[in-house]
């Protein structure tokens, strides 16, 4: 099998009507398939839904002498903190428990930026004439909106395979105007790269112009490796007090892949000044967060081993699910020459790079078969991908025979599209 | 026992010795006793704690065709929609459900109206040189200390027995500047007054200047009788609907005071246009809120009758509380004619006036004596009561044998106070 670019015409119009045929045998399947967000697969509910048990006498409900039941401790249960500590690798007192989403944090400090500005704004965001994010990318969709949707102005930081383009961030970051970026630093969405060790520590040890610079550390995915050991990783709020930054990160993870998404409990870590300031807006907000859920937590999750070794069981239901994409981007794709892709160990997703200008046409083709994927330039702000070139493949929601479906629609629409574009 | 001010100096002087002399053998007793907040008894929390065991089975999980452990449904699972509909009287497709607070929903839509405008805003208010907002008071803290905190100038309304001085509400609301107005229509926080049916026509019917007038509707208490039956109410978005004003009111609930406080569920009712648009813009703050939680509540609530058996059961405990409180204010001070109160039958507070200038010296000599009030000037805007009159009664944390205490403590300090100021 030799790659499109060394074929003839003839040879890419008999590959064309090979695929646009398996094409429209998948077609008519009419299948419904959905690989668009990284959405935890029922084996993955099943597997932690014991949490749902764990806590139903109201005598457990006493924690370190807190009523969890009433209102009341804002900043969230003790037991929770140094449940969520001991993972991060921070102080307990740094950690502030929220709700269910650790999204719903993200997006309050970037309001509160806005809105009362932050301990080192001179002004609130909102009263500024130009805001501006650095956003390494591809990224997170959802990062992005939330910065988006406040007017910010996004400015794409290639990812390389030791993270974000260091070199570019720190000329970018001598601009006043540029007041934050987004990081997912262990297995980054979608690329699920790690950032090395160095790229960690030249982050820590950034001097921006702004004051008020806000480092928006997504450790969404700290200890989701689904293939192999758990990988440590250092504390970032460590680095930056030790870089003199104390102030400057605001961390966030949350248990939506550890125990059941969407109910389950989210942690903001930040220095401890940080946190007295965030608590004297978040004060106004609300009067506590779900403390019963925090406790429901402590007690089904434990500690940290305990907590790794339930990692170990959702990586035995994810990993096969990664080696089937792989498989069918290895055996399908890979000798065409149209696409590379990451081979990660951990996170959720397979970032697809195909040759510029296949992405959206890759993308329509399978939801014309019935597979939905993330759109294409989600992973870029604004939804614009310069190169219409990055897919983000979310393979643990369907089982694998699905995904064996999908991955077949996959590979022959990717085909398709890079056949269209050689015969234009 | 003829009141304070038909007594002379001498009869004073001999009634303050007596009250001094009671005060120091109370104070003597080193009390630690909580009147704050309208914060739910233990008797309270045991009462609702068989909804830890109500949803245990992942077999349950499934609702209308939703799983509730995974992600998705922003607005809510339509069996919670339908609870919070046929309680508050509105339409299902008319409730957004929240997390564990509605504290939390009523910032989110103004915290929006500030950063992104509401549906009708010519422009987000934080781009406004200046945003003015009704407040009815004596009123909720927590409502005053959210438009506090965006800048809000706000504007004291007087409360009368029937609800806001509407004569002056439909005055101010000629200024384009003001743009929105808070109220607590059932058992008000803290006078425990019921809106009539007049004011709450006359609300619905008003003509704002301000296209994107907000009336911030927070029927806090819409099932929380503790004396007699359930007094039913009007659907404020239907009355709103009807005077041509449909996307003018947000209403907010939760079952704060229902099931578990801090662990319940919110909604926030208001028009469908309105919920279009707040979805656009809740959709990039969370993916969704708890569905368990909320299936969770649909579980053990069932419907609007069954839930009002349950509040049956909540007056219960609570009616003997607030009949120790009015005991002692009847028996205490009503003779002495140095304040006033009302006599709710539903809500969570009484709510107390004294002859100007008492409260702050008041709630000082209480927490001298270890009992903790909610502080003085606490339900004005800005915390400054203009007569320092008003004091919140919350007797629902207390067993009875310490309310019964914390009321001596109260009605001595109350005692002490207005005697300190007759013979200063």
């Amino acid at each position: 099998m030799s790659t499109y670019a060394a074929r003839t015409k003839e040879e890419l119009k008999q590959e064309l009507a090979q695929v646009q045929s398996h094409f429209d045998e998948l077609k008519a399947k009419k299948l419904s398939l959905n690989m668009a967000r990284g959405k935890p697969g029922k084996a993955q509910l099943d597997l932690v839904s014991d949490i749902l048990t764990v806590l139903t006498d109201p005598a457990q409900c006493i924690s370190d002498g807190i009523e969890a039941r009433n209102y009341g401790e804002l900043t969230g249960l003790p037991a929770a903190k140094r449940l969520f500590a001991e993972i991060l690798g921070c102080k307990p007192e740094e950690c502030f428990i929220g709700g269910n989403a650790s999204l719903t944090l993200m997006y309050d400090t970037i309001s509160k930026a806005y809105t009362h500005g932050l301990l080192h704004s001179e002004k609130p965001w909102s009263q500024l004439p130009k805001v501006k994010f650095l956003c390494p990318c591809p990224g997170y969709d959802r990062h992005f909106k939330i910065t988006e949707s406040f007017g910010a102005e996004m400015i794409n930081i290639p990812m390389t395979a030791t993270g974000p383009d260091m070199d570019l961030v720190e000329e970018l970051i001598r601009d006043p105007e540029v007041k934050g970026m987004w990081c997912v630093p262990k297995y980054s969405n979608p690329d699920g790269i790690v950032y090395s060790a160095e790229t960690v520590h030249r982050i820590a040890s950034m001097k921006p112009a702004a004051p008020d610079f806000l480092l928006m550390w997504d450790n969404a995915y700290c200890i989701h490796e689904f293939d192999g050991d758990f990988v440590p990783f250092e504390d970032i709020l460590t680095l930056c007090r030790e870089a003199g930054n104390p102030d400057m990160v605001f961390e966030y993870a949350s248990t939506s892949k550890i125990t059941l998404p969407g109910a389950g409990v989210s942690v903001m870590a930040a220095s401890v000044d940080n946190q007295k300031y965030m608590e004297s807006l978040l004060t106004i907000q609300t009067i506590s967060y779900d403390k019963v859920n925090q406790l429901r937590h402590v007690l089904y999750l434990k500690d940290k081993a305990h907590t790794l070794e339930l990692m170990k069981k959702h990586a035995a239901i994810m990993l096969p699910k990664f080696k089937c994409v792989l498989r069918w981007l290895d055996s399908q794709i890979e000798p065409l020459g149209i696409a590379s892709w990451q081979r990660p160990k951990g996170g959720y997703f397979v970032s697809v790079n195909t040759t510029p200008g296949l992405a959206k046409r890759t993308l329509a083709l399978c939801k014309e078969a019935g597979v939905v994927m993330t759109g294409a330039g989600a992973t870029f702000p604004y939804g614009k991908d310069p190169q219409d070139s990055n897919i983000r493949i979310a393979p643990s929601l369907p089982p694998v025979e699905e995904l064996e479906q999908a991955m077949d629609v996959f590979c022959t629409c990717l085909k398709l599209a890079a056949l269209e574009q050689k015969l234009a």
